[in-house]
């Protein structure tokens, strides 16, 4: 049998290529494997969906830096932006940890506060789950699913050409946040005295360490009564979610750096530490913002939209993910996103 | 702040302090923490069952005996299991897998042939998941959704006093074949040349390696028309479950030991390890057989089902949780199945 390292294929190189014998048996599955969340028809004209993430210690967290009421937090709300991204209503969480020896009682439930503290403010039930010990290291699991009436279901490759591509908030923060907590982490190692002074990054790091999904928006387009034609979060980078949309869509995209939505507390770390802050925005990822498309026919409707940017629009040809730079120029996208596996 | 191990207060413990306090927001969530699955309203009169399993490396499974196929194929099916002990109908499964470096892409692919033979067998559509590294092991988070008729939900609360206790299949016959796979693993590296011979233990190898769940059983009921009025899959062993029933339904419980299924593989299992093969059946767990109590009024019925042994009855004091033994004692039941913590 040969030996092929997981690296050489990286994460979606994977995904594929164990995804690809799935068939399915029940006629109610609408989508599967290839967006946010599996669909799933209920009754009529509904349909339920169904997302899950895994926070594994070391690879997605840092517990020298990661306070475990934030962690627990963070690991339900990066669960729910999925659910946001599909135009849905989270529900439900169900729940699996898995702790090794060290832990005690009293850190588990510093976890279950912060879980427990996302679920009340996104008006989600926990529902049960599972929890057991692991060799070494704390891992979470969480499954989220929300419900949604079926013509409002927000897939990745509806986008047409001549949409516009919209962004929530602001972008690049949370891998700016990142960047700052991994450098303390260095000088406190260097010198354990060292009192670290970080509260004018207080906003980069928040979006690290305890981000909130767009729920706000999927009831903005409510009430706008729009439904995008197509809908991703940005968990990997701007960059490699406009691709998702355009391959998935079978479309191409261009958008504009000038109208890359970055916090002036963003654009400052990215200049302490020597990075174009669009770099930051493009491939930082974990920003779990919404990045949408929406008929031309919206625009009167969404261009006066505080938290919400208008970047670009989709092209006919899907050869073709572009940024036009702030100088001018064509710049081919490319998805440097953050692959656990490299 | 204090500092309390888990090993303090057990798996059962540490769950029930974790999840005191949560706070559900939905009408539609019948029940949450507390029974094989979740359990939420679904239209007018289904309902939706979700439950989870983690499976960590050296806790949960150890590589050395355990090929990859049989450990995909049982992380579905021991999910499963959980669905059919709430008589429900299995639909959907959706994953989290994260591996250590070490584990090749054709090792992956084994896990998810076995997943995918499961879901085959099971009719059940595998709708995604995530995929991810660990900084060491492997862990397999599986999460399974199903569906029922909300008049035919059988929680374990539902036994009533002189209900029957009801079995499937046989028990023990896994932890007879743990017992074998963990001596074997001791003869190999004492002497790696030394080839096993395990043939005459085909039987509790399987149901240790490769544990089928009771959809059959779920069917037979239907085909009955046998509603039960409470049910639990045999996770932990017997004893633990038969409490677990009782407890929830504030019964008690007296079963004969004389009555209890146990192979002959088995009992041949437990005379050479010098135990009485009655332990393996209440403590050994991982059977994923179903207990379940029915009516008196359904004795006519299910008597000489060939699949299922009438075991014990439901009794109406909640204190009494007891076997009558083949030399006619009676033994108080104790919890003594496997806790992942201990």
């Amino acid at each position: 049998m040969s030996k092929t390292p997981v690296t050489e294929i990286g994460e979606f190189g994977l995904i594929d290529r164990l995804t690809q014998k799935i068939k399915h048996y029940h006629e109610e599955t609408l989508k599967g494997v290839g967006d946010d969340t599996a669909v799933i028809a209920s009754g009529e004209d509904k349909v339920r969906l169904l997302t899950k993430d895994l926070l594994m210690e070391g690879v997605h967290f840092d517990l020298m830096y990661t306070p475990l009421k934030h962690l627990g937090y963070k690991a339900i709300t990066v669960n729910l932006s999925d659910i946001y991204a599909m135009n849905g209503r989270a529900t439900h969480v169900i729940i699996g940890l898995a702790v090794s020896s060290k832990y005690t009682i009293e850190a588990l439930e510093e976890i279950y506060e912060g879980m427990l503290l996302a679920c009340e403010k996104y008006k989600v039930d926990m529902v049960g789950g599972d929890t057991t010990s692991s060799k070494s290291g704390l891992c979470i699991s969480v499954t989220a699913m929300g419900d949604l009436q079926k013509e409002k279901v927000t897939y990745r490759s509806g986008a047409q050409s001549g949409d516009l591509i919209c962004v929530s908030g602001d972008l690049g923060a949370a891998y700016a946040g990142l960047l700052i907590l991994e450098r303390e982490k260095e000088v406190f190692k260097a010198n354990p005295d060292m009192q670290p002074d970080i509260t004018s990054y207080n906003y980069v790091l928040e979006r690290q360490l305890k981000p909130e999904p767009r729920r706000d928006i999927v009831e903005l387009l409510e009430s706008l009564q729009i439904t995008p034609t197509a809908m991703i979060d940005i968990s990997d980078g701007l960059a490699s979610e406009v691709m998702h949309i355009a391959k998935s869509s079978a479309k191409g995209a261009v958008i504009y750096e000038e109208k890359i939505p970055v916090d002036m507390q963003t654009a400052a770390v990215a200049h302490e530490f020597k990075i174009d802050p669009t770099t930051f925005a493009l491939n930082g990822g974990e920003d779990y913002e919404l990045l949408f498309t929406i008929r031309q026919s919206d625009y009167e409707k969404m261009k006066d939209v505080d938290s919400v940017r208008i970047i670009g629009h989709i092209t006919e040809n899907p050869a073709q993910t572009d940024m036009v730079s702030t100088s001018g120029n064509i710049v081919a996208l490319r998805a440097q996103g953050w692959d656990s596996f490299k």
